[in-house]
């Protein structure tokens, strides 16, 4: 038998114990937590103690724990909490550099929001400076949001193709076709769905605690020049589609209970399908490196919309979520510069380089490598890390 | 064993071959193609000829053998008007009026395309009448699209009741919720991926063949004030998102080969991805009927950009596609009134009520019911059908 020892500051502790997808060497894919710096094989930890171990976790994605929904979640984590303080078998526990982690459930469908007012704010100073008011008439009303394409949201670790694709500037005479010349991040939140709702029965603000199961780190990968050619009247297609990236554990929504706080104040005040009656915003601050260097720390708490917004705005037409329904924030980004979630606001359309490893740097070259991390706060001040989302870009196969 | 007997003049003739999911009263879901006024069970009527026919057929969704590739889908066609015109175990062939027919496949990421000039063109009169073009600069160099939610894709026969949501006309001096008052169709077809591709390998438009698997018709609904006052600059979203309807039967790439014809002239010409090199417009015609009256007559062969197209814009910037992928076209409407395939063209903006039934109508009432008919030219004359499309519509449930 196996004891782990966890690091008094680990931001996987026990106030964490995420969930995620991992294999060994050359074996199959099977649902884990991570406990300081070991990964733990739920299966094998928590069979014979909970009855649908195998069912659930000797499985290659969380879907079928997702769907067993919030009290199964939560007894789950009180099991586990047990478990991983006592003594586990040995061929349970693994070291985490030992092991390939992998996208963490099947995503059904994805919305991307654009829900940070900084962000908003900044794009709409960016792309319309003659608009008296940067942000949109609805922007105030409604959490704004688009789907976006399921079967490119690849977990960290995968590297990303530039993309090639149609752009045209405002001084060529006719679009070109090759590859992103501004190609960029977005450092954004996902919340993920656990239990769906039925079409026609829309998830009030007040329950969503019973349908979202957990968040993960999401960077929007952004093709700016092809997204500004293609996206009028649809908005996003090409620009966006191409990949976005997942942090390989989610945390459970249950672990981000000492990180609630208000939102920032909401005036015009929401129609009272948008209200909400206890804080959902999460005070959870994230980074972005570039090259080995932070360039930038956007802080979730600043977001405008919450999770529990998006949920109840996203059903309130009738439509239906089901189980591995991905809800992206949108950019994070903070009032100062350091807290800008992309690289078209840090560097202000590219006009303002900024200085990576002492290179002045606008959008992303091939070979850079970037990294997003989060940290939400925990109880008695204590952390919870998401781990990270890492992604290397790799040139494109058109040029 | 029985022997079944097709009309000559049947739209069901063995050169449709259509393929669908069928059940019997408690029973289980199973493939069935459609001969005639019969539905035969795919599994019971090729097993032991074809040795996956319950690998294939014996399930209740056509992703299995979509995922078979083009190959397959040929040699099961044949063998499949083998042994439709010969003697079928008589527990494999049903009354279509004795079996429900439900959705035919998975869907994995669906996108709408917006591929008719005419429609376009309408929409951008109607909606920026200041503007000298009608289109977008960006419409005649790229098929526009965008993502939309595969959770509510729903077959012929399932009501839809009618969303909710936010809207705000010019003169309101703040939003409003409720039930939508301008609810919408949009005739148009539907093209489902059978064989996908990787990540960072587009599909050419030469190669479309070897990945499109058949047709569906497709009704996009609309709540046109809902997508009026969202959708600005990320695209449509609840006004989409509550429901689409396909019809429940998927036609074969192959049973529209005699309706291949030349797509309008593309000037300018395509960016070189997006040339094609065989005809890829499709010589199908759709009906509209409101109540029982046929109001317009949409014909597909009418469309700029082609399924082929569609097809290799979405995967040129190394986006991958999945079995189940479900490419729309966009509203079909013709260069005149009585082809224009949404109500919002037909009625101008609601302008110019058309007379259903002895009423002077524009948008859809609650207890509307709208069928959605296309045939396809087939050799030697003959025709094609797409069974149909019916729904009708519910009243909100918040109302």
């Amino acid at each position: 038998m196996t004891r782990i020892d966890i690091p008094t500051d680990s931001g996987f502790g026990l106030d964490n114990l995420p969930y995620g997808v991992y294999s060994r060497a050359g074996g199959e894919r099977r649902c884990a937590t991570r406990v300081g710096d070991h990964v733990v094989d739920l299966a094998l930890a928590l069979d014979p103690s909970l009855p649908q171990a195998q069912e659930w976790f000797a499985t290659g994605s969380l879907n079928v724990f997702m769907a067993a929904g919030p009290q199964q979640w939560s007894a789950v984590r009180s099991l586990l909490r047990e478990k991983v303080t006592g003594d586990l078998p040995d061929d349970a526990v693994f070291d985490v550099a030992d092991v390939a982690m992998h996208l963490p459930f099947e995503v059904a469908d994805y919305v991307d929001f654009y829900a940070s007012e900084h962000h908003a704010s900044n794009l709409g100073r960016l792309f319309r400076p003659d608009n008296p008011d940067p942000l949109m008439p609805n922007w105030k009303h409604l959490p704004v949001g688009y789907h976006g394409r399921s079967s490119t949201i690849i977990p960290s670790g995968v590297d990303v193709m530039r993309p090639c694709g149609q752009r045209k500037g405002p001084d060529d005479p006719e679009p070109v076709f090759g590859p992103s010349v501004r190609l960029d991040i977005e450092a954004e939140l996902g919340f993920v769905v656990g239990v769906g709702n039925d079409m026609g029965r829309p998830i009030g603000t007040q329950e969503a605690d019973e349908h979202l199961f957990g968040a993960v780190i999401f960077n929007d990968w952004s093709a700016r020049d092809i997204q500004a050619w293609e996206y009028v009247p649809l908005g996003p297609n090409l620009g966006k589609s191409f990949a976005s990236s997942i942090s390989c554990w989610v945390v459970p929504m249950e672990a981000l209970r000492a990180a609630r706080v208000p939102t920032p104040t909401q005036d015009p005040r929401p129609l009272p399908y948008l209200r909400m009656d206890t804080p959902w915003g999460l005070d959870i601050d994230l980074e972005v490196e570039w090259n080995g260097q932070v360039v930038t720390r956007p802080p979730y708490r600043e977001m405008y919309w919450s999770p529990a917004q998006m949920l109840a705005h996203t059903t309130v037409n009738g439509a239906a979520t089901r189980t591995g329904d991905l809800f992206a924030s949108g950019t994070i980004s903070g009032p100062e510069k350091d807290q800008r979630g992309a690289f078209i606001e840090l560097t202000w359309g590219g006009k303002e380089p900024v200085t990576v490893a002492g290179e002045r740097r606008t959008f992303l070259l091939d070979g850079d490598t970037i990294t997003i991390r989060a940290t939400a706060v925990g109880p008695h001040g204590r952390r919870i890390d998401f781990g990270d989302v890492t992604t290397t870009i790799l040139p494109c196969s058109c040029s």
